[in-house]
């Protein structure tokens, strides 16, 4: 279990500390910000650690950090109230006593006179930082973190604010870091290069099966797949200690594409709205939608995008039939001879919406998101996509979805924004 | 750093295993419902690891969690592929060696019989377990887990996929550990008790300072907040080894209801959609919503509540200013007068959609999402709220948020449903 100490230096550990993050329900993004950043100057974030308040167990988390990583980022703890205890955690750890420095005390009084306050009780403590640290700027907030040397490891501790951590590691962190891969020279490092590929329409088994063979064995690429209710992520990471040529990457890449093509709807940090989007302004057309079962969730990530006010003209949430009726002229026959839940009402719902917004296209959903609400030949899943583009342009696809409410209702937008996607790349072609 | 043994064996670490956890977006779910089962037993959670799919590394992270905690929860790695190494990490810590076992491999090809399949060569690794091991039964999957005891640790490795995890914990590994902690007998635990309050409409400080000296020093319960787009979050959570009783529980509960009352909006694991729900269905009132720069997202969220069709008829994502006239009869002159972002305009937008739909109340948003968007007077973050229940039950609301586009669509769309829970509950009492 001992790594070299080429290899130690520039594998990290970031340790996120607060009660709440072992039993709230939000992800540890700073962790992820922190491995983003990292990666780019090629440190390899290897382990992940989430502990409480209490001041012991984050010393031996920190002692743990400090034997496995060469470079350990605390996140949190840095706060003005008797909860936070990283300080004296990492001051009983090195052995590197507190005391309040004048530089830090003035800057988080020069910062919070700005803001028309003075430091509290609590705050003050804010000024404590251990001996022989350095003191880590904090541009944005009150608290100032701080960058020590303990057992060979760099250790970084900064406060839990994203916004605070961020400017610190941009400004600061980074630049120091490289710096000190720099004067370590303990073999050379490389920055890790992370492809992202987004599918949607193949199960991660079968998109597991494509990709068999991809990547030879002595091929210092790892492949990584994660499922979600929107599809499979593919990633390919380069290591940070083997050297890959850009023409075997490419290769690589090249062979994602040819196996997965069908299925690539974005990558690297693109969505599937923003995908649209771009379509939808580079063909120069307009969009609205028209939602029963997925009840707004279209809209609302169509507009996620910012200046999507350029092609989103307007959308409907009829989710009752007398909805459907009144806002897009489906007629009530249809619905009591197929039911809402048909290919023909989706059909009817798209065509309506885009005859009445005058918008290029519409595209619309009707299924049955569940737990209610099925019947014999209709079960919950069951979902049809409408899409209207103007006369001669309609399509219309079954899905059978499984999964509860929420994950029904997310592959059913989905596959709604393929379909359109699709099509508007066809249309582009043409 | 030692640990009583007492509290060691009520302490958990959990570890999830796997390359993408490290590099991905997503939050760590199975952690989070480890941790919620196991505080019904008295067991609390402390540590948290992630590691990627190096053997050595896993390794190095389970001897450090046996010396910890007490109880070791691990979730993946145990598939089929070669990057699955958690059963030869574990063999290798502990030193019993893996053999494929009968009982595992009857349990896997029968799984895969029902599904019309034979074991691939991949799968049959799935059978190995280490001696001394048993068996855990994987009722939903073909990949078993297994439990065992080393260095007085109980270790238990569960696959990462949710739905098998969470049977895997609820039908064997939960009343395996009810009984281990009862034999054991190294001191009480008490099932950990976590309360939650969700309120919106005060920032986190202030929350704070109204909860200044709610629970004395020797009170055995932690107090907790959280900040996010959609409110802050407080808990109450009690501690495994320390008895408390009923009475002084429930006067910290009273206490936070008598200081937080003006905002808190749902407790425990209620979601504001479902508070506004269940009001709606209680004074069987019925709703549309017009939606201008939140895009679609309070139909979503809305709908999100199963049989919400109950209550939810329709709604307009008028994005466009011709929407605006076109589906909810918003006159042009009062556009082009006060701006489509006015209080004017919310207000005739939720008229327009309540005539329309013919329900008891509508809801409406308008306002500037950013980042583009801004003038002079009208900045981002500007967002006018409108509600018609009726003639002489009209309501609006000027807000103004901060942060990025999705942030305040979530602000935008969470203050709206507040001021229609606020109404209903009004309405309910008069």
């Amino acid at each position: 279990m001992t790594r070299s100490s080429a290899a130690r230096a520039s594998c990290a550990e970031t340790i996120a500390i607060g009660s709440e993050l072992l039993v709230g329900g939000r992800s540890d993004s700073n962790s992820l910000f922190i491995t983003d950043a990292l990666a780019a100057i090629g440190i390899e974030v290897r382990f992940k650690t989430i502990v409480g308040d209490d001041e012991s167990d984050i010393a031996d988390v920190l002692t743990t950090a400090c034997r496995r990583a060469g470079i350990v980022i605390m996140t949190g703890g840095l706060g003005p109230t008797v909860d936070d205890r990283t300080r004296e955690a990492v001051a009983s750890v090195t052995g590197f006593r507190l005391a309040r420095r004048k530089e830090a005390f003035d800057g988080m009084t020069a910062r919070l006179a700005q803001w028309g306050r003075v430091p509290t009780r609590g705050q003050l403590r804010q000024a404590l930082i251990p001996s022989r640290a350095t003191i880590v700027h904090n541009p944005v907030g009150s608290a100032p973190g701080f960058a020590l040397t303990w057992q060979n490891a760099q250790v970084i501790a900064l406060p839990g604010v994203p916004s605070e951590m961020q400017a610190m590691m941009q400004q600061s962190v980074i630049p120091f870091l490289a710096d000190y891969l720099e004067r370590a020279k303990q073999g050379r490092s490389y920055p890790i290069t992370r492809m992202i590929f987004h599918t949607w329409g193949l199960p991660e088994s079968d998109v597991d099966a494509k990709l068999q063979g991809l990547i030879r064995k002595q091929t210092p690429v790892a492949l990584g797949l994660l499922a979600s209710p929107t599809g499979v992520l593919v990633s390919l990471t380069t290591k940070a200690h083997r050297m890959i040529s850009e023409a075997v990457l490419q290769s690589l890449v090249d062979g994602v594409h040819t196996r997965l093509r069908e299925w690539i709807y974005a990558e690297g940090h693109d969505s599937m709205e923003e995908i649209v989007g771009r379509l939808l302004l580079e063909q120069n057309r307009t969009i609205a939608v028209a939602e029963s079962c997925t009840g707004g969730l279209i809209g609302h990530r169509l507009t996620l995008v910012p200046g999507s006010s350029a092609y989103v003209d307007r959308g409907a949430i009829c989710y009752s039939n007398q909805a459907k009726i009144d806002m897009l002229g489906v007629p009530a026959s249809l619905i009591a001879q197929y039911g809402a839940v048909s290919r023909e009402v989706a059909l009817a719902m798209a065509t309506g919406m885009r005859e009445r917004a005058g918008t290029s296209v519409a595209l619309s959903v009707t299924g049955i998101a569940g737990p209610g609400g099925a019947t014999d030949t209709k079960p919950v899943g069951l979902v049809y996509i409408g899409l209207d583009g103007g006369p001669g342009e309609t399509q219309t696809k079954e899905c059978r979805f499984h999964g509860d409410r929420s994950v029904i209702k997310q592959r059913a937008a989905q596959a709604a924004l393929d379909l359109l996607r699709r099509w508007l790349i066809e249309r582009g072609n043409g």
